[in-house]
């Protein structure tokens, strides 16, 4: 799946992904009307109004990106209706052909972390039967409970041609009152970041290993080190736009060869239509706003990496 | 919430939760055929299953605990039928006036943090309607990302009067690969106890706080520092029994009134039947050796405390 990633990389020039994290608030008023007319203001109605958000979303733009990251806790927080409506996106991005990282941080002891990875990048058994429930292509990973924690999403990524990114230094605020602790004089991120590198090394791609990192925006200068630190893993880079990263930001991310990074952007393109910029998109055409917004950070990551070269 | 729970576990003499976390191989023959029987050996029979065992050891066992931890994990594994069969178990254990502790592990950065707070252990908004959508008591909660991924937790709590318990140091064999690394020659763990203390000193019930931390049984004598660095916390205590924790292990995890500590067993009640020391119950009496489970432990605990006396 990594080299699969790589290579849509490649043909849309564009090592980005679209965060699929629809907040209430962004889903213009139109498509939240149509769903409470048919369902009522319930979570069932709530769940088909972010579905056709995506929908539309997605149909706007899946032909200028490589992957998408659903956010699970937008889904569940409206409960198995809302968890309906993150399948139903998983399954159309698929079916779309987009690479589709599922956005859900989970992490337990041995048994537990099995359970999860076999639910969301693995399948499960029922008698005689077995079964892919969630289906994504990666997941993201805590790591707080160490390898053997870990090693369980890695063991159904080797079995599956799956991957992961594990959280090393998250892009908000507080992120450094843990991970950024010195330890023998190295913060702890860095000590994740060796870890990472130790888990991915015999699970490579052609280039890259499946077994990647994220590391936000945010720190810069954080994610050069780590990026000799994990020379062949893919960095999941969050907290572009909105949280403050710029493209300029994010060229330490990358390797020469212009690879081993991927920027997420969530609300900066899905309510790319409430910026002043995209206004004149208006909130019917809130897709065509996306779209913008999708070949705007592009370019803004494109152009920053000539500069760099 | 916090008040609740001592409550029953000052009714109960039994300061122990069961942890529903029904791994297929655990569900007695006769509950797989029966379910299968009726929904195939699909996603739903699997799920039915789970919740047919369930409901059998709880409707032996409510009277004698004071809470049941439903392990998400073993349910999402299942994708939404599973999780359909965790709601429906919540709600269940909740309708025997059981206190629900969601052994979610979540954590993110803050909106996503809030999301998932709101879905598990507050409400969402949906137009002008209000709903409450899994509705557990407690949630576990995962501390990398640092107090801005556990506020929006704690700031529900406060609305709801709902609780946490943060993981502090876990009882899985590589828990020590980040949580004991030394930061100012002292562990990680440590500093997460003295944050989660810190947390909590303004979300007090009457004697403890409702923002608690999980630490391992198989860590006893991490325990004992802990509990003087969170004195006011109520710990959850994972690792009894199928874990290697004994009765004996656990007593520095309480404080001098007998109170502060819930211990956690899982596979050790839920598939008791498969014990020797059970098996004359036989596997259709499955539900009966786990209520013969509960009272052996809660026995073995009583003593070990009233022997530390």
């Amino acid at each position: 799946m990594i080299d699969k990633l790589i290579e849509k990389i490649k043909k849309t020039h564009a090592p980005i992904v679209v965060g699929l994290d629809p907040m209430m608030n962004y889903i213009p008023e139109h498509i939240q009307k149509k769903a409470f007319a048919e369902y009522g203001e319930t979570l069932e109605g709530a769940a088909e109004a972010i579905w056709q958000f995506n929908k539309e979303i997605v149909d706007h733009t899946y032909d200028l990106i490589p992957a998408v990251k659903p956010q699970i806790a937008m889904y569940e927080q409206f409960g198995i209706p809302g968890l309906i409506s993150f399948q139903k996106t998983v399954d159309y991005c698929r079916q779309k052909d987009l690479v589709v990282i599922g956005d859900i941080k989970r992490g337990d002891i041995g048994s537990t972390s099995a359970a999860y990875a076999a639910g969301h990048i693995g399948t499960v058994k029922v008698g005689s039967k077995e079964y892919m429930p969630f289906g994504e292509d990666f997941v993201t990973v805590n790591p707080y409970l160490g390898t053997d924690g870990v090693k369980p999403f890695i063991d159904v990524c080797k079995q599956q041609k799956k991957g992961l990114f594990i959280l090393v230094k998250t892009s908000n605020p507080s992120s450094g009152e843990f991970q950024d602790r010195l330890i023998d004089g190295r913060p702890l991120y860095e000590l994740v970041g060796e870890k990472v590198a130790e888990w991915g090394r015999d699970c490579m791609g052609e280039s890259y290993s499946y077994i990647g990192a994220v590391v936000g925006a945010t720190y810069p200068e954080m994610g050069k080190i780590l990026r000799k630190i994990m020379p062949k893993s893919f960095i999941l880079v969050p907290g572009y736009g909105a949280q403050g990263g710029k493209g300029a930001d994010l060229v330490h991310f990358f390797n020469d060869d212009g690879l081993g990074a991927i920027v997420n952007s969530s609300r900066g393109i899905i309510a790319a239509y409430k910026q002043e910029e995209y206004a004149q998109f208006g909130e019917e055409h809130f897709a065509e706003a996306s779209r913008a917004a999708v070949k705007a950070m592009a370019e803004d990551i494109d152009s920053a990496l000539k500069r760099n070269k």
